[in-house]
């Protein structure tokens, strides 16, 4: 039978990842009132904005206005992205940003060149740096992601041994030297995951690092996520970042198109997590309204399901 | 470890069930040339129109023209669904409709008097006479459907003792009368299959009528679509219903809305074999392009996603 977690953990990626990849820059009062409305669902997590430049995210440029406007509800963590140290220190002067340590490994150089300008190697490297940082802004490291773990639009196929190599220089570098990264996650930005290469690479990173949370963080680029998100959770895995209404994407998987599939969708997957006896802590019915609130924003047709067709709540309750 | 088959086959179900839930009524020969684009995929089975009453649902009302417009591809089968003994009749009557002798079950009354004026039980014993009709038209019984196997949105839940009642009526009135009805069909065209609900429908009907080759017939209403097939093929099974594109629906599920959500996606699943090494002999490339042909006809956004962001092929090509 399968080794489900008696509790999963979703952690919202919708208002970053979904706003980021759009071209319209969305009045900032309905990105505060979204990111409200998921507060009220029963979200631990929910990462606002990123910290990136400007000139190339137009639409994370008043990141730090966002934070102001929210709401914010005792019990629930606002979180923002940064790629490079520069960001973090624009989140750490952020009034209501709850920085959490991270890092970014990318299993390929082609990835790597594109958002850090550097190779694979170099940006490990660099992860010392941001751990270092991190300890002197009194940051506990959190998590580590390993992108592009699947696959790379740039470079094809990516080996399982180059996600056990960045598994081994993680426990090598960082376990080894008393500080180990609680939270391991495999990110498939670009939608090269199916369910059993799923299983394996979450068996593999375990094996070598059997002290760290796995986390997944998952794009429905080819309609496999929720095959995925299954897989995972029949692994044990309880921690997936998703975003609502299946808002986001990835600017290299989706040719510019920005309704073309994004990430998992967070209320379908909160769906099928209860249909699975799987707590999570999040009232599906008031983040399917959150989703309808999303589409109402972004003006089109989203990708979710739930939220055309709602859960299955309504017939039970009439059923009685 | 899964219990995966070797081989595949996919019954293409999106020219009967997409144009069926559509107001529009599309011209003739663009739904024939989605047919013939369909059968130059590799697909073995499709499923043309329905023999139904013209008035209910005027667009089927042409059905015979469109048998006879098809460019026939041989290995292929062209059939049809009726829904009682008139509409096989018609179907018999129609040159070209390769007639698949099936029965239909409902798990509730609910969908049973919607769908056929009568309750469950009474629709079971018709099936009697369907079976008696079939052997007068020398038409092999082949596979019997559990409609609303596992939820009805008239009636809500539909326990587990209701499918192994109906697979034990189908042992009792036809297996030990000499006629096995070869294959047993899950039908979820309303949306309630969970993975492990499919598993466990699965097992049960498996025991009762261990000779029987189960099918599944899923729509992806809530987003389940892709983790049902992935469960039900860590459970062996080989045969499923599906739609190009994520084409049709069900006119009590989605309220109307008829992009709302379809059945689960032919490319998407097939690609999901190809990704776990399943054979289905079927081309995905061509499928997309017979995905993307739908979507020109039907004339807005389907839900497929393959036709979007294609599948990994070029990719890997590209890498070498």
């Amino acid at each position: 039978m399968s080794d489900f977690p008696k509790h999963v953990e979703f952690h919202e990626e919708g208002p970053r990842e979904g706003f980021q990849i759009e071209k319209t820059i969305y009045p900032l009062e309905e990105r505060a009132a979204l990111v409200d409305a998921l507060a009220e669902s029963g979200l631990v997590q929910i990462q606002v904005a990123s910290f990136v430049n400007p000139k190339t995210v137009p639409a994370m440029a008043d990141a730090e206005q966002l934070f102001a406007a929210i709401h914010r509800k005792p019990g629930v963590r606002y979180t923002a992205l940064w790629l490079n140290e520069k960001g973090f220190h624009k989140a750490a002067a952020t009034p209501g940003v709850d920085l959490d340590g991270k890092l970014m490994f990318y299993a390929t150089d082609g990835l790597s060149m594109r958002n850090n300008n550097c190779t694979a190697d170099i940006m490990h490297e660099r992860q010392i740096g941001w751990a270092d940082l991190y300890a002197e802004h009194d940051v506990p490291l959190e998590s580590a992601y390993i992108m592009a773990a699947f696959g790379c639009n740039f470079e094809g196929p990516v080996p399982l041994s180059r996600i056990t190599d960045i598994a081994r220089f993680m426990v090598e570098r960082f376990s080894d030297e008393g500080r180990p990264i609680p939270r391991i996650y495999l990110a498939d930005t670009v939608g090269w995951a199916n369910p059993e290469e799923v299983k394996r690479r979450i068996a593999a990173v375990r094996e070598i690092a059997p002290e760290a949370r796995i986390g997944l963080h998952l794009h429905d680029t080819r309609g496999l996520g929720g095959a995925n998100v299954y897989a995972a959770l029949q692994m044990g895995v309880d921690l997936f970042d998703s975003s609502v209404a299946g808002l986001g994407g990835c600017p290299f998987a989706n040719h510019g198109d920005t309704s073309a599939a994004g990430n998992v969708c967070t209320e379908d997957m909160v769906y099928l997590c209860a249909e699975l006896g799987i707590e999570t802590g999040i009232d599906t019915e008031a983040l399917v309204e959150a989703g309808r609130l999303a589409e109402k924003i972004i003006g089109r047709r989203l990708n979710g399901k739930l939220i055309r067709n709602g859960s299955l709540e309504k017939y039970r309750r009439e059923a009685g």
